[in-house]
Parts: C-alpha cells; sequence; structure tokens
C-alpha cells in the first residue's frame, strides 16, 4: 500500500479552500488513491466515525490482495464527479450502454439493478425492491468488471442507471410518444448517482479482470468470507418457541429415531424467562438445569443456539449497568444498547460469557434488528455515544454479529448463527441472515443476490401447504449457506409430511454427503473471497444479455408501457462446480440456462448441453444439480452429524465429463481458529488423461497437515 | 393579531447565544407566540426559505380566523420538546392514551394514523399509507381539537404515536410474550414525534372547539377553499390521447344526443405536436384551428382543459429560454423549469397566456410532477436557483398550481383544473388531484382523507370490467369534488355500458340538480374553511371510538400478531347534510354509521335512525344517501351544463325529518372573481315550525345582490 501523498493531499485542500462550493467539482489531479492493488479510495472525502466497515470491524486480507494480477483504474475519472453540497454528498459514476449492475443488497425480486432506484435502508424486506431490506449493501458490480462501495452508514440513494443530465455526452435519443412507436418510458441513462446525506463517505472502487474478482476482492477487502465450524454446515432445527428442555431432549432424540441428520438446534424466545423485551436469563420452569442441558445435547453432537434479540427487559440483571449505555427509547418496552460503546458491548459479553458462552452455547439468533420500522426506534432517538440513530440503525446488525464473532474467537471456538440485519463489511461474519417474507421464489432470489455483496442467507424452510411444497423447500434450502427448518411458531418436523419423507431425507443426508465439498467452497469463501453462492453474472464466461418484453398499455398498471426485464433469478452455482436449479411447487420442468462448456447431470453423470437454455423435467424426489465438465465432487458416507475434530472419514470423488478436473479439497480441526495460524491443509485433487487410456485422478497435498480422510475412491460419472 | 414581542425575541436570542446547542431544549418561557386566534408559531425555530406555504401562495384570511371564540393553547407546553440536533429538527408532542389523529396527507387505505409511520413525500401512491402520495400534507389534526403543522418542504418523517421513551412519565405496562396473553405487538406510546432533515421549519399549532373548527382553521389560515367556477362542478370528460379536433366536437355532439351532462372537455397528451417531453404547441394535424376548435366548444357551454406536464422538449420554443432556468437533470429527456424562479414561471406563462389562456382554455390538468421516483429528477439533480432537488419535489405541484391559479385571477377567470401533486397550503388552489391507482374503495378513502388537509380529490372513472362496477364508480365520483370520466386510454364512454346506462345518467343527472348545494358548501370551504368532503371524525356529535380485532399469530404474515383496527373509511359528509356511503362492486348491502341525530333516506325522505350502525339494502340505482334531521337541499331542475352567468333558475328546496332547519344558499356569477370584492349574495333558508301546523319555509337576503334563482318552491320530504 503506497503511502498516502501528503503534497497531494495539501495541494487539494488549497484547491477547496480558494474555490467557491460550486467549483469544487473541480479535484486534483489525483485524487484516487490506490489501497491496494485493485483497490482505489477517493482521497477528498473521508470516512464517517461511525461507518460500516468499521461497524463490521472488518481487515482487509492485504496479503492475498496483492497476488492479484495488476488493473488499471476502470473508470474514465473524467467522468467520474463527487461533490459538496447542502451538507450532502452527491456522486455520479458514468454507465456505458451495454453495462449491467448487480448487488446494493440482499433483494427478493430482482437480479439485475440498472434502471431502478434504491434507498438503502436496513429494514424487514416488504415486498418490494427499493432498497430497505435486511443487508442494504451499499456496493455495486458492474458487468463490465468493477465495483463501487460507499462506505457509509447513511440512508443512501442509490439512482442505478435512471436519470439522465441535460449537460450529458450521450443523451438518449427524443422520441415524441404521441407518434413514435420507439418511444421509452425509461431513457437510457450514462450514470449510477448516489445521494449520501452527509459531508463525509468513504468511496471505493474495485477492479478485477472479471465481475467475480471484483467481488472476490470485495470479499477480501472485508477479511475474507467467514470459515463456519464443520458443524454449522449440517442441518439445523429450530424448536417450537414454547419448549421445555424436556421436550428439546424429545426431539433430538426423535431426530436420531428418524435417522434425520441434526447439528444444532435453536431454541426460540421460550428459553427465556422473560422476553420481549429479553431478560437472556434461562427460564427456571422450562430450563431448570441448563448448563446440564446444553451438554446432553453436545453429548449426542448437537449444538444448542439461542434465539435473542436486541431489547432488554427491565426485570433483568443487564437493565440497570445498560440503563446509562442505552439510547432514550424504548423497542418492546426494552432498552436499546448503544453498542458502538465498547462498555455497552463489555455488559453484554460478559453477562453472555458466563450465562452461555462457557456453558457451551454454539451461538446465536440475533432476531429483529432490521425493522420494520414501527417496532425499532424511530429516528429521533439519541444515543449516549452520541451516535445518530440513522447510523446506529444501519450498523446494528454488523454491531451485535462483530462482538459475537470476537467473542467466540477469544474462545477459540467458531460459531454459526443467525441475524436479521448486515450491512457491507460483512463477509468475514459468523451470520446467516433470514426472514419473516417466505417466498420460496424470491428466497432463492435473495440467495443469489446475497453472492455479490458479502452476505449470506438461508431460504429456511418453515412450513408448508402440502408435502410438494415442503420437498421443493427442503430441496433449496439444503443448497444454501444454512439448511434450516425453523419450526418456532408452526412445529413442523422434517418427517410432518409422510408422503415426501424419503425424499426430504433423501436431500438432507446428500447435503451430509456432500460436506467436503461444501466445506471446502467456504474454505475458498475464506482465502480467496469466492462466495459459494454464485450468481450467474460471476460464473466464467456466461455473458448477461436481458431480454425486455415489450409493454402493454394499461391506464392502471402500466400507464407508460414500461418494458419488463427477465432477469436470471432461479439459478445459481453452489460452489464452483454444481449449478443448483431449484424447482418450485407446481412445476413439472423448468428451463435451465447452461453457461459456456459442457454440463452433465449430478446423478446421472450424463451430458445435458452446453451453453443453451434447456428445459428439465422436474422429478419429484430430485433437485436438478448440474456439474460442469471436469467438475470434481468430494464426498463422504451419509451421516446424522457434521465430521468432529479429529474424525477421519472415507472420501468419494466423483469426477463429471469428459475434460480433465482439479479441485483443491480443504481441511482443518472443523471447530477452532487454529486454522489461522496454519493448522490446515489443501489437497490437490486432479483427474488427467493417461497416454492412451481412460481418465486417472490423483490426489497431492499442497500445504498442512490437517486431512480428515482414511480412504479415497474416484467414481468417474460419465461413461 | 398581536405584534411579535420584540422584547421577547431579543431575549430569546440571548438564551439560544449563550447556551450550547445540547441545552438549546430549555427554551424561553414564552416560545409560542400566537399569529392569530387560535393559531401558534413556534418562535425559536424559523421556517427554510423555500417551504410549502410560500410555495403555495397561500395568504391567511386574518379576519375570518379572528372571528372564531378564543381557545387556549392546547397542549401541555411542558411536553413538547423541539430540538436541533446533528443538523436536524428533532419535535415532539404529546398524546393521550385515547387520542386519535388523522390528517398528514392523502393516503388510501386508512383513516386513523395513530400508531404508524410517515416519510412524508411527494410521489404517485404505491399501494401502502408510508407517506409516499399524491399530497403529503404535514398537518395532523386530533381527536381532542388541535392540529399541528410543519411547514417544511423536507421528507419528514412521522411518527404518529409508534414510539417511546425510556424517560416517559407514562410508560406502557411491560409484559412477558413468553406467558402473558395481554403481551402487545405495539404498546401504545405516549407523543407524535417528528424528525425534520434540516435546522430551520415552521412549526404552527392549530386549536379549535372541535376537530371541524381545526381543519377551518387550517383551511382558512391556508387562504379559505378554493371557489370554482359553477362549470368546474359540472361533469367533465376526458377524451382519448389521439383525438383530433373533429373527434372532440364529433364527441361533444354524442354528449348533446345522449343528454348526458357536460362542462368541460379535456384533452389528453394528443393535443400537443410532441409530448414526453411536451411542447406545448397544438398538434397542426389534430388541431389546425385551435382557437376556433376553444371557441366552438365555448359556444356549447364545453370548456377546454389540456393535458401537460411540465418538462420542456427541446423542439420547442420554450425550451431555449427556459434552459438557463432548468435543473441540472432531464425528465423523460425534457428540461425541469426551476419554478422557484419568476422569471421561470414567467417563461411559462407568457407562452401559456398567447397560446392558450386568451384563446378561451379554461385550465390544465398538470400530470406526472409527483412521481415515481424512476421518472422525476433524482435527489442528486441542481437547479439555478440553489433550491435543493428535495425541497423541489415536495413543492412543485404547488408552485405549478400557485403560478396557474395566479395568472387566470389575473384574467379575472376562474380556472378548475387537475393536478397530481399537491401539498400545505393548497386550500386555495383552483386543483384536483387523482392518480393511477384505481382501487374503487381506496379512492373513497382517499376521498374522505383529502377532507382533513385542505386537498380535493377526484375518484375519477376509467372503465370497468362490468356495467355493475362503472355504475358504481359513476355513483360515486358524482359525489366528489370533480365528476369526470378520464377515457384517455380506454375512450371508454358514459353509454359503454348500456345496461346501466340509464342510472348512470340519473346519478349525473342527480349531480346536476344539485349544484345549488353543492356550489353553497364549495362556499362554505372558501369563506369558513369546512371541507366539501367531511370525514366522519369532522361530524359534529360523532365520536371515532377505533375497534381493534386481536391478530391471529402467522409467522410470514403476522408474525407479532398485531391486531386489526377498523377504520371508517367507506362513508363521508358530501356538504353539511348528505351523508354519502358509496357501495361498490358485489355489495347487496352495506353498514351505514349513523352520528347522532335522525337521519332520513334521500330519496323517499323515510327515517332510516338515528345514532346507530344500520345496514342499508344496495340498490343497483341508487347511492346510498342520508339527510340528517332538518336538512335543507336546494335543488335545480336537471340540466346538461351548469348554469351561465346571469341564469336564472326554479328553486327546489327540500327538507328532510321534523327538526327545523338552516341553509345558508351562496351564489355569484359563477366565473369571475367580482365576489372577493363583494359581489355575491348569501340568502337564508330556514324551515320553522308553525304554531300548530307543519313546517313552513321561508328564504331572507342576508347580503349581496347576485342571487340566481326564478322561483322558490318547499319540497317537505318526510311526511
Amino acid at each position: 500500500m503506497k503511502p498516502p501523498s501528503l503534497l497531494g493531499l495539501l495541494r487539494f485542500l488549497l484547491v477547496i479552500s480558494f474555490f467557491p462550493p460550486s467549483t469544487r467539482a473541480q479535484v486534483p489531479t489525483q485524487p484516487w488513491e490506490e489501497v491496494v492493488n485493485g483497490v482505489w479510495r477517493y482521497v477528498p472525502v473521508k470516512k464517517e466515525k461511525i461507518n460500516l466497515l468499521d461497524a463490521a470491524g472488518s481487515t482487509p486480507n492485504l496479503p492475498r490482495l496483492r497476488e492479484f494480477t495488476q488493473v488499471p483504474f476502470p473508470l474514465d475519472q473524467t467522468q467520474i464527479r463527487i461533490t459538496k453540497q447542502n451538507g450532502k454528498l452527491y456522486l455520479r459514476f458514468p454507465l456505458g450502454p451495454e453495462e449491467q449492475l448487480y448487488g446494493l443488497g440482499l433483494h427478493f425480486k430482482q437480479v439485475n439493478r440498472r434502471g431502478r432506484i434504491y434507498n438503502l435502508h436496513v429494514d424487514h424486506y416488504g415486498g418490494q425492491d427499493n432498497g430497505r431490506t435486511h443487508a442494504p449493501v451499499p456496493f455495486y458490480v458492474s458487468s463490465r468488471g468493477y465495483g463501487v462501495l460507499i462506505n457509509s452508514a447513511r440512508y443512501l440513494t442509490v439512482y442505478a442507471g435512471t436519470a439522465n443530465r441535460v449537460d450529458s455526452h450521450n443523451p438518449p435519443k427524443v422520441y415524441n410518444r404521441n407518434t413514435d412507436k420507439q418511444w421509452e418510458a425509461q431513457p437510457t441513462s450514462d450514470a449510477v448517482e448516489i445521494l449520501v446525506p452527509a459531508e463525509e463517505a468513504e468511496v471505493l472502487v474495485f477492479a478485477g479482470k472479471s465481475p467475480l474478482e471484483v467481488v472476490q476482492k470485495y470479499n477480501l477487502y472485508n477479511g475474507g468470507g467467514y470459515l463456519p465450524p464443520k458443524w454449522g454446515l449440517g442441518f439445523t432445527y429450530r424448536t417450537h418457541t414454547q419448549f421445555s428442555a424436556d421436550d428439546v431432549l424429545r426431539e433430538v432424540q426423535a431426530f436420531e429415531e428418524q435417522g434425520f441428520p441434526l447439528d444444532f438446534m435453536g431454541l426460540e424466545p421460550g428459553w427465556m424467562s422473560r422476553s420481549y423485551p429479553c431478560s437472556y436469563e434461562w427460564d427456571p420452569q422450562r430450563f431448570p438445569q441448563p448448563a446440564e442441558f446444553v451438554q446432553t445435547l453436545l453429548a449426542k453432537n448437537v449444538r444448542t443456539n439461542l434465539w435473542i434479540n436486541p431489547y432488554i427487559a427491565p426485570q433483568t440483571t443487564l437493565y440497570e449497568p445498560m440503563r446509562a449505555l442505552a439510547g432514550s427509547h424504548t423497542v418492546w418496552n426494552g432498552l436499546v444498547p448503544d453498542y458502538t460503546l465498547p462498555q455497552a458491548q463489555k455488559v453484554f459479553t460478559d453477562f453472555y460469557q458466563k450465562n452461555h458462552l462457557d456453558m457451551g452455547v454454539s451461538g446465536l439468533k440475533i432476531d429483529e434488528n432490521d425493522g420494520y420500522d414501527q417496532w425499532l426506534w424511530p429516528d429521533v432517538a439519541t444515543f449516549p455515544s452520541g451516535t445518530e440513530a440513522e447510523l446506529l440503525r444501519q450498523t446494528y446488525g454488523l454491531l451485535l454479529q462483530d462482538m459475537i464473532a470476537r467473542q467466540y474467537r477469544q474462545a477459540n471456538r467458531r460459531t454459526f448463527g443467525l441475524v436479521r440485519a448486515s450491512n457491507a463489511g460483512a463477509s468475514h461474519l459468523p451470520f446467516v441472515l433470514y426472514n419473516d417474507y417466505y417466498k420460496h421464489e424470491d428466497f432463492i432470489t435473495a440467495l443469489i443476490n446475497s453472492g455479490f455483496v458479502g452476505v449470506l442467507w438461508t431460504p429456511e424452510v418453515r412450513n408448508s401447504a402440502s408435502g410438494e411444497e415442503w420437498l421443493r423447500r427442503m430441496q433449496s434450502v439444503c443448497f444454501s449457506p444454512l439448511a434450516m427448518i425453523n419450526a418456532w411458531s408452526s412445529g413442523t418436523k422434517p418427517w410432518s409430511y409422510p408422503e415426501v419423507y424419503e425424499s426430504v431425507k433423501k436431500v438432507a443426508l446428500l447435503r451430509m454427503r456432500l460436506l467436503p465439498y461444501i466445506y471446502s467452497t467456504f474454505a475458498q469463501y475464506h482465502f480467496e473471497g469466492t462466495p459459494p453462492i454464485r450468481p450467474m453474472p460471476l460464473v466464467e464466461g456466461f455473458v448477461d444479455q436481458p431480454t425486455e418484453t415489450e409493454g402493454t398499455l394499461d391506464d392502471t398498471n402500466n400507464p407508460y408501457k414500461l418494458a419488463t426485464r427477465q432477469d436470471i433469478k432461479d439459478q445459481y452455482l453452489f460452489g464452483e462446480s454444481i449449478l443448483v436449479a431449484p424447482v418450485f411447487t407446481g412445476q413439472t420442468s423448468r428451463r435451465v440456462i447452461l453457461p459456456k462448456g459442457k454440463w452433465y447431470d449430478f446423478y446421472t453423470g450424463k451430458l445435458v448441453g452446453e451453453n443453451e437454455v434447456i428445459t428439465v423435467e422436474a422429478k419429484l424426489d430430485e433437485i436438478p444439480l448440474f456439474v460442469k465438465d471436469g467438475g470434481l465432487i468430494p464426498m463422504i458416507p451419509p451421516r446424522l452429524h457434521a465430521p468432529k475434530m479429529g474424525e477421519k472419514l472415507p472420501l468419494e470423488v466423483r469426477h463429471y465429463g469428459t475434460a480433465e478436473g482439479r479441485f483443491l479439497l480443504y481441511d482443518d480441526d472443523g471447530e477452532t481458529f487454529d486454522f489461522e495460524k496454519g493448522d490446515y491443509s489443501w489437497t490437490e485433487l486432479s483427474t488427467r488423461k493417461t497416454p492412451r487410456g481412460p481418465l486417472r485422478g490423483t490426489s497431492r497435498r499442497i500445504s498442512g497437515k490437517i486431512y480428515g480422510y482414511s480412504t479415497l475412491d474416484w467414481k468417474f460419472m460419465t461413461p
């Protein structure tokens, strides 16, 4: 990293001091400082004290970032405008006519962001992609291989290619709606414009050889993706809110009897003596001996995760120490701790350490830190640190995640939990997002969008109108970061729909078999920044050419005859080799877009096509999965719990297609942070063509010692 | 009006100069100045240069305001907090446990605002009552008889009784959701809190003997309601956008032949040579002789109204003079004039005067000045006056309305048109709001809400799925400020559904018969501030006691078991005596809440009940109408056009019930502003009980000369 040029800074300060505000767009010649290879910061404006990346506690992985091939600054600097006016920042970045935009947070309806406006605001997703969502990350990726991050915890408005300036260099053609059929409801815009309602914000530009590399750099800049413990990638069940310790134990027993995988159990509000607002104390009736309860579960290889929300009840020991450290307003009558204060964090973590973490609790589900507005503190609330309510709203999920993450790291235990609010900088944090929205199709779109912005999302399963729906939801959640049933309200069990139970069990066990593949995928996320869920625009060789359907004039629903754009929002890569094409209730077949190269059916190894759109039958008991030519899939035998520390298992490596393949298999102890000190291994699995024979598989340890497999079998799926 | 105390002001300035910002909440002892009887202004904060009331050009009717009985300041001043922090204003007003709140703009789903949050933002209504709407008026009325107006053109956030402070004097009881059935998803709040994202805003408090009086004062403070020309209260039809002059003339002819009322014809974008962006020039093909065309219509007693939107096409004579007076961004490739500049107003009005007004055009429909965001200028746009984009967005509709209003006033011709954006201060402006949303039920709710905030709304009719729906919509639009069919896209005619045409015609002619009643109602709006559409909470003796239905736990749609509140959002008073209960498609009967006193069927004169909820049959060819005991309804014979200047008509006055009645009948020339110089009359119509006989009607001229009736017949409807 180059040290910032003091002379340049001085020159800039002189420039802005002598020119009136309206000419301040004239920035000095070198306003963009390369922070690290491929990441630039705009020097003239500084970050605010409270900002997203600092709230997330992220530290860039500089060594890895320095390894990428160098690339030039990706945009025409003369076309970037960053100005201060009226106490706000106005940003403008150029946008080419064919460019597509992705990112800008966890949205549920669309993937392509071009031509839309987002008011980025942490909130429960309300059914419209307007910027109010659980992770309204102010980072966008362009199909042209660059990204822009506004590290600001303000409510930003992003005009993602919607507006045009009078002085535009390439203004859209002007048509006459009265007579011209070509008249466009939305003339093509040549810029992304952003309003930051504050005078400060860190502005970062990322560049890479491809959109995927840009996302990798974004994740690495935020510390690399989180590597969950192995048990975090197994199966998770959240019990009914009123369950007692005995009820939970009976449930664990039932999973065992049913032969259904289970790695951690989530307890919902009823584990507490009081909730909404929360006591954080075990309910003496329902959980009379909590330590024993947690240990009993652990002995059965099942972890305990606890639901909380952040609002502190008057009747708890936490209340008095937190009172002076909390905001002016209550939420559900509870205190809102000001977690920008280290002291407030200490009050909570000391309590949590003693009553939960030391007892063996594996993590938290941190609820209701997102919205809706009517439940949370109002923007008029004030906080003892002086942090504005808006800034706290945008960072609260990050602050909570980082606080708990640091605590588990200190204990050298990896955690993996759930949270409902996140934001930029979260890549390295051990939490998966979820919500109450529950539209299956839209849950998959959210899953896809999570891949652009360094967050994890689970399309959790709660209940279903039919066995078919239950199965379809279970199939897709097993190909997500967190395979979970959340039965807090419904009490539904995996076997509640007997007519599909065998298929449900089959896909859950398939997830367990894929753990070596999934764990290596997350290791890639950590070490390389590669997102475990890859949207199609991040797939190599895939070109997103959105198609549009002409609008039909409707004076109520479409008075401007706006065209509809078709998004690819129902398929994605899970890891580097498996293309997932979820099926939704009622579908008997579905279209799948195959990127460049040959693709093979995961189950049969048969060729299905290449670089084309195919239609596949939606078999009831299989989620359509495709593997790319030369894809290697390491698997273990079916099991009910993720491998324990030190456990050695037989490994089967499947090879698909006819091309040579390579896969880097990762392993470590699966539970601690010792991997950060080097206690892990990378093993190269590869299949090579023999001079005149078939493909042959070989494995080669690249680095490290820990390698948890006893035997290795190669299975060539394609004859 | 008392002159402001200079000494007090000086003392205040000393106080705020010597105290650091954090203690500025300690305001001087008399921060509330009584601007005029019953209206107070908060002295310590000032209005911004660009604000709503100034943009609307409203001038308080001080003489009338001084006539009200004096009332004390309505709130406990020690419970009001107005503080400046972080460049923003934080306002807090106390709220009693039983108080209900109304107003805050033209919303479509609910009437009662308590317990909800509004981000007041001019926009096309998007299906949710969240503050984004055509007239997001920052004025609320309390059931306790006071109102609060924030005269600020910022995007305000209003927490209308949603939040609670830790230091609240009467905090809600804390329940435990795990065990207490009384647990509330939304604890009762004791305040309205408002965030103004600027350091300045005019804060006004209104008090009156009743909520109605508060609304009257609000309207009078804004100059009193607009008195439309008589023809504006007749029937209006907007032709298909591609119609030529000949097509329009044929349409006028068809109305005549059908015997269907018609007072003004609206031309849609096709009258222009170019639209979207607009040329404002008559299309030489479709309208080769516009002056002649307008005069031909006028000779048939039909006025011409022209559609425009504000965005100026490059290919017009207006473009060059407006270029330096317009904003940085285009809308539909057109310039956005900065109408905070008098020079920009002059450029437009000079052009309009010459090409339209002098030609006889009666007014405008000013479209697309509201939203959605994706069509309008972004908040990063800048304007030559230095006005921020946000301020212009909140005031654009007002500026346009006021500009046109002043121009017609100068010509001494009353206009009456349509607009899609408005805001506080609009009471005196000659425009009616409309939109593309088109849900009949919600249109009625909007109509009701318009009555709280000094705007007019038309539940316009465009097309229908059935004859029944057509009739139901036509019935309700005839009991609104503007009886209009808007066929710009559908081309639907009043007689397009032959099976209901007789009933459609019947209700349109009933509207024409009621013109004396309606005109007097608008005169009351003008002189007394009384809204023509009166929501039930403004009806004397009506107590709004909202009922709630317990929520059902649903982990997707209602995870907090929020109770549902029943609003009265489908009935209203039209004028002082007629209770309107619109019927919606599919209804065979409906509930009607009758306020205190006896109520009579409008059609038969029969008693229907008093102070109770009744169920009435939904007859297909009648919209249920009820008249209060002693109600007098002045009517004229059925006709196709509103009375012309100087025309004298026979008057029939209907009396309902058994009580004595009184009605003030207003008249003037119906077209000019001469009434402002006193050229009008008020006539007292009254029915008195004779010593031992029936009721007897008398009329008595109270003031003025103009009285457009030839004969007077009394009709006692109730035997």
